[in-house]
């Protein structure tokens, strides 16, 4: 009998859709069994309508009971054991060990928004008393405090089933100050985000959460999900995913008769600056270094270094001669779905049909498995600066080096990038005298700045900025990672002149 | 001879433009004398070009030098002295009272954001040291700043020639953290942006800030504003004004390739309810309350009160006629163009002309002056709720009346209202049993949320939101008054891993 992956509407199981599709096993190279049946605009109305009623409700709920909320929802994923470990690993082709990090991420990010809200301090609340004797005119009692903006959606990333996706960060921030949230789940993984909703609706029961803070969504059209944002109850978006996807959704969201807060994450190809004293003294361990970043995950991290600078020389001849080495002596990996092995091929071919690129190592992916090969490809400094076709992100393990002819020029390679999650540079104390302009320059274009480190690896913590200028992010006033995220999602109010005996009513 | 009122691109004076308008004195009903020329798209370019080469100079400014820098912005403006006063009341025949009392917030505006940002803690920093030793993986040093965004583009409001335009708060608050500002001067009051400007440049050179820092163009035209938000070195926008010209710029921002924060403060009508026991205990004190606070400045503020809503009864009907007596009252007041005057009879009429509208107060505004009386109409609970031109702002003491059946009604009313920068409740302890729905219904729908007082009389403070739900502001979650509105300029940035030694080129 088939099995059918139905929609969440609250905590109702829901299917009443006649298109259906299923997740891929990349490793396998087949598709898996459950056959998702895609909400329908009726069964999105209604999930909306839900939360909506829902929000009043959950608005009012203490920082405690969402925090025990939040802590549920971690334990009832941590006992769905290995049937999330599996179908995790069924849809990804993700190794068992990348998983069980995922789901420790997960939980870890659970818990630290849970402490974040437990207590009312992260109203930011500000209580000036009335000073009724002022002149010329008296001036009444103010109290500022945040409050959330209302049901908001959530599209998870394909690259993280868990920890960016169904109760990944933006789902927990939001859940976290007191908005409803509803998951566009994602086709490739949306079996995992199935028995993940279904963890979350069982938290909701146990802590008492009003039905309705959290809905479950297929699709994998993107009519459903234009829909969605576009609803006006709908009162903010997070995304985690492509440019393509994430300025599409944008221009939705930018049609609506209430425009509302939209904050995506569309990945970038953190450029890394490698000057000549890093180049010269640690050649060989900086090019192990960034080809194991290069290729993690096969390369699909939106931190991934898809962009090495470099003064071209010798010592820079040789860091490309290892680096190509490093490369080709890493494992080959698999990548989380078909489609995104042709994806990763077309995008690295647009690069390589460029006249002036000159491919350094490609050797053919067989189209028959998914697994893939890192690539990497050469320019010079100039090429790079006149064809912004170079700055297109390629979704895998590939990297273009960037030979520059004088730091000068390097200097304006980086002010011609587009906006970037992250900007490094390698240098040795002989650099630090030069490194001025590049740090300038660096500074107006990413949201982190690493020294002497790969860009893979995204601390959860407060001191942690996950965005950047655009597109790295659709407002790079925000970060989506780190107890910072929740500011995404509420706003500031005002009030004026109220006796006590009503402010109980008004400030939890 | 003519006066030529010129454009400050940086410190220099241009007039390349071939056309010209003239400022209106609505007292003398005449047009000021001086003549100035609307800047061309080439000395837009110049401007934003000088803006966007002084950033990274100014950038790097300390926090003290950016506070001297705002003191003596201050200082100049009030070395004008009776030069300013004259030209602002000569543009917008406000009283000279009212003159000094906006020089005096624009001051301490200036005042309040140098001691914001005279030391580091606005750019709340946070460090967070290196684990080395940390397993499975090390954590790097983190640290957390905030720095500004780049140049930004200024629209001032036409009702606040002072604390809201040229030097206003959103000048001020951009200057304050490192922002170059380009300003759009308000045709309206073209001499005072100018002389202004004029204390800036003075400012700008006293304290050795870099030339380019604040520029001021004239323009009367809206080709040069949206030339203006489109250009691509142009990274965030503030405008004060009207829905219409809010949106239709905002609509040009969302076009851009490179979206960016785009800040609009767009009015509202800032509902008040009388509920039954205050209606009963107060009716007289509240009805002359209310009745200055929507005719005061000409009823010019955007948060004039424009909307009543009542419950339909006797004490109802006596507070109405209280209210009319008090307005008629009044002194008649200049508006402050004959534009305006204009637009407020239309926009009145509009509302008047509606079948269901019963006009209380309409008298005939005579056209040879600027003049105009203050007006009030009725309608029930239940009309309002059917048609949304009732929720359409008349700029001008104008408000309405709204007569609800039952409380339901009136919680209806306030649930079908847009986004406003304010909303109020005037209560007796015998009302506050009922106040539950009406406290839930105004939170999602106000941006400071008053009792028992008028909505008029914005504080400069930390506590302070002026701003709301769409279309009150274009982004709830930031304010336009108060030492927070600073962080609609930043963005946070992370450096890891950063040695000492460069560490201090990083962080000011």
């Amino acid at each position: 009998m088939e099995i059918i992956g139905k929609n969440f509407i609250g905590d109702r199981l829901s299917a009443l859709g006649n298109i259906n599709y299923r997740t891929f096993d990349p490793l396998k190279n087949i598709e898996n069994k459950t056959c998702f049946v895609e909400a329908t605009l009726e069964e999105l109305e209604d999930a909306v309508t839900l939360a909506d009623i829902a929000f009043p409700i959950y608005r009012e709920t203490s920082g405690a009971q969402r925090a025990s909320f939040l802590m549920a929802i971690a334990d009832e994923i941590l006992n769905l054991g290995e049937d999330l470990i599996n179908i995790y690993c069924r849809e990804t082709g993700l190794p068992r060990e990348r998983a069980i990090t995922e789901r420790g991420r997960t939980i870890i990010q659970l818990q630290l928004f849970a402490k974040t809200i437990e207590t009312e301090g992260w109203r930011k609340k500000i209580n000036e008393t009335a000073m009724p004797e002022r002149t010329p005119l008296p001036k009444p009692s103010l109290i500022k405090t945040h409050i959330p903006l209302g049901p908001i959606a959530v599209f998870g990333a394909s690259n993280f089933p868990l920890a960016y996706s169904t109760a990944g960060g933006d789902t927990a921030s939001a859940l976290a100050v007191g908005c409803p949230v509803i998951v566009k789940s994602h086709p490739m993984h949306s079996g995992t985000g199935a028995i993940v909703s279904a963890a979350i609706i069982k938290a909701t029961q146990k802590t008492g959460m009003p039905n309705g803070v959290f809905s479950n969504l297929n699709s994998k059209s993107h009519e459903l999900s234009h829909a969605l944002v576009e609803h006006s109850k709908i009162k903010a978006v997070g995304f985690t995913g492509s440019y393509s996807g994430g300025t599409a959704l944008q221009k939705t969201v930018f049609n609506r008769k209430e425009p509302i807060p939209f904050f995506a994450e569309m990945g970038s190809i953190n450029p890394i600056a490698i000057l000549p004293g890093a180049i010269k003294e640690k050649n060989n361990e900086i090019a192990h270094e960034i080809a194991d970043s290069i290729a993690l995950g096969a390369g699909q991290f939106c931190t991934q270094p898809g962009l090495l600078l470099t003064l071209d020389g010798a010592y820079t001849d040789h860091f490309i001669e290892e680096l190509v080495n490093a490369l080709k002596s890493l494992d080959l990996q698999c990548m989380i779905h078909n489609d995104l092995k042709k994806n990763y091929i077309q995008q690295s071919d647009k690069i390589n049909s460029l006249k002036e690129t000159i491919p350094i190592q490609d050797q053919e992916d067989q189209l028959e498995d998914n697994l893939v090969h890192p690539k990497l490809s050469m320019i010079t400094g100039g090429q790079f600066i006149a064809n912004p076709q170079y700055q297109e992100e390629v979704f895998g393990p590939f990297s273009l080096v960037v030979k520059c002819k004088n730091l000068k020029e390097l200097e304006q390679v980086i002010y011609h990038l587009k906006g970037q999650l992250t900007g490094t540079i390698f240098a040795q104390p002989a650099d630090y005298k030069i490194t001025g302009p590049l740090i300038d320059a660096f500074k107006s274009r990413v949201g982190r700045f690493i020294f002497n480190g790969v860009p893979t690896g995204v601390e959860v913590t407060e001191a942690m900025t996950h965005g950047g200028p655009y597109p790295a992010s659709s407002d790079s006033r925000f970060s989506a990672v780190g107890p910072e995220s929740i500011y995404r999602w509420v706003r500031p109010i005002t009030y004026q002149n109220w006796p006590n005996e009503l402010l109980k009513k008004l400030i939890d």
